[in-house]
């Protein structure tokens, strides 16, 4: 009877060289997993032979608060809140997590998301005042296998604060929106002052502002730990970990914004902020980079879904039709 | 039709939080793709409503030589190798290939795979006259998109040798098959005397001698790039970056080895080692670490079908079962 279940809740979709088959799952399921997240006791009558079967991946689990009790209608709000989510493809598909309101790859080598898709309106974000931020507490997420999790104490007294990569402010329809941005996976040891606080969030009110001039907004965010010549003339990646689960530090920051317009034109621009003091009076146009190099330098692909030969501007600069 | 052969060729299994499907895929249905190869143009039937699609990874694509023109036999007689290869388990399933004789996962970011699964028997590693090393040329991978992949440019003058993760002694059934390790892909840069040639090569021997012991001899092997405290008394990874793709140099490399006797006991060894010189004298053994430390260091699950509570013996010392 399970395996049915599972097929029939297995979307196929035929990728170049390979078939992800996608499953909602609710989240009570991983209880009993979470000592090896990503392996499981496998179903026989789930394989063939002579095909290799897949042990890995917590692929785009929606993640449902404790405290919600209707699974069932949530789950079907989730999975097609997901899919406008991610409208435009996956970046990268590498431990991918959903939560209610955005979606993660998780980097288990870093301790920092890859990447953290969004997806914006002026609607979505509009004010409510049942959500309070305030009573937003940051959390370790769970789900991610003990030896790969970052933890509170991995931040304490590293000089760096937890940053939000997907952004408390986006995610206001609910509480629990709010709450699921507060999990550590979706954070990232950020320089405080003048950073986290100031020019990267001058970044992130600048995405939701574009929620007035774009029907849909889809913003891409995510870490880089970047090349620099050293003394030598060779380049070196240096970037510093903290506490005890050797959390990366990224050396940048970026985000990749597609703003579709209410004719379905769409725009695209790309960013890339060190993660260091910055002037709060640098305009942000100062960080805009080809979307390339982020892809180049990240290793994923943006928006593979959506043409680039179909952008109508990249960076505010149109594109020759 | 094409969507009925590629759910007939999906094999579901359930993972936590996930399903993967698996397809078996010929090279040559990749070639329109070589510029955005994790994006593909997706057949409407194959979606369902609410559900997202994953546009991506190259999941576990047997890559099979042009010159080889039985496809459908040579394919079928891949995916039980495959199997074969991959019994215990995936290590992690970002951007997962398959060669005629091992499977790897490709990490984009650093142009260096991740792991490279290997499967070795006494038999498999006979004398055979028909292979010829001689004849092997290190070749780009043109299943890797352009934007991360690594050439021949990257490594010259570098310093550093393209050393071979699935290492070419191991694969000598075939001349295709080591051809095949001699992919770009399945390098990463390393100190050529005293590591690639000497120390490395050592191991290597070890790892096939250990086919006189154990009936079957699975290893997985990968780069490791691991923090150093620095002057400032904070731990910093720190690692170089050769040629305009900047492929990563490791900073060191780890084998994770299980043996599996005639009559199924298991055992496993890990070995991480510096890429750096180091004296032939050095005993290997000095080189053996906790596979957890592995493990937490790379960010991957080794063997994670095969409970830990089931080896006979880690690093030559006896489990208490």
């Amino acid at each position: 009877m399970k395996s049915m279940r599972l097929l029939t809740n297995c979307t196929v979709a035929a990728g170049v060289g390979g078939i992800i088959g996608w499953f909602a799952r609710k989240n009570s399921e991983l209880d009993n997993h979470e000592k090896h997240i990503d392996s499981f006791p496998l179903s026989k009558h789930l394989t063939k032979p002579g095909l290799p079967i897949f042990a890995t991946v917590s692929a785009a689990v929606p993640i449902t608060n404790n405290e919600d009790k209707d699974m069932g209608s949530k789950l079907s709000t989730n999975t097609s809140r997901i899919s406008q989510i991610m409208k435009h493809g996956f970046p990268g598909l590498d431990n991918v997590r959903s939560f209610d309101d955005f979606v993660l790859s998780y980097d288990r080598r870093n301790r920092v998301a890859h990447w953290v898709f969004e997806h914006l309106t002026k609607e979505r974000l509009s004010y409510n005042d049942k959500v309070d931020r305030s009573k937003c507490e940051f959390t370790a997420d769970q789900s991610i296998h003990p030896f790969f999790r970052s933890e509170n104490t991995d931040y304490k007294r590293s000089g760096y604060d937890r940053g939000h990569l997907a952004a408390a402010g986006n995610h206001k329809m609910e509480q629990t929106h709010m709450q699921q941005t507060f999990m550590l996976s979706n954070m990232a040891p950020q320089v405080g002052a003048g950073f986290n606080r100031d020019s990267w969030n001058r970044l992130e009110k600048y995405v939701r502002d574009l929620t007035k001039v774009y029907k849909d907004v889809y913003v891409c965010t995510g870490p880089l730990y970047l090349p620099k010549v050293e003394a030598d003339g060779k380049k070196y990646v240096r970037y510093e970990v903290i506490g005890s689960n050797h959390v990366a530090v990224p050396t940048h920051f970026y985000k990749i914004v597609v703003g579709e317009t209410a004719d379905s034109k769409y725009e695209m621009q790309a960013f890339v902020m060190p993660n260091a003091v910055i002037g709060n009076d640098v305009p942000l146009q100062n960080f805009m980079v080809p979307p390339e190099s982020v892809e180049r330098a990240a290793g994923l692909l943006f928006f593979d879904k959506l043409s680039r030969s179909k952008l109508n501007k990249i960076n505010g600069k149109s594109i020759k039709g």
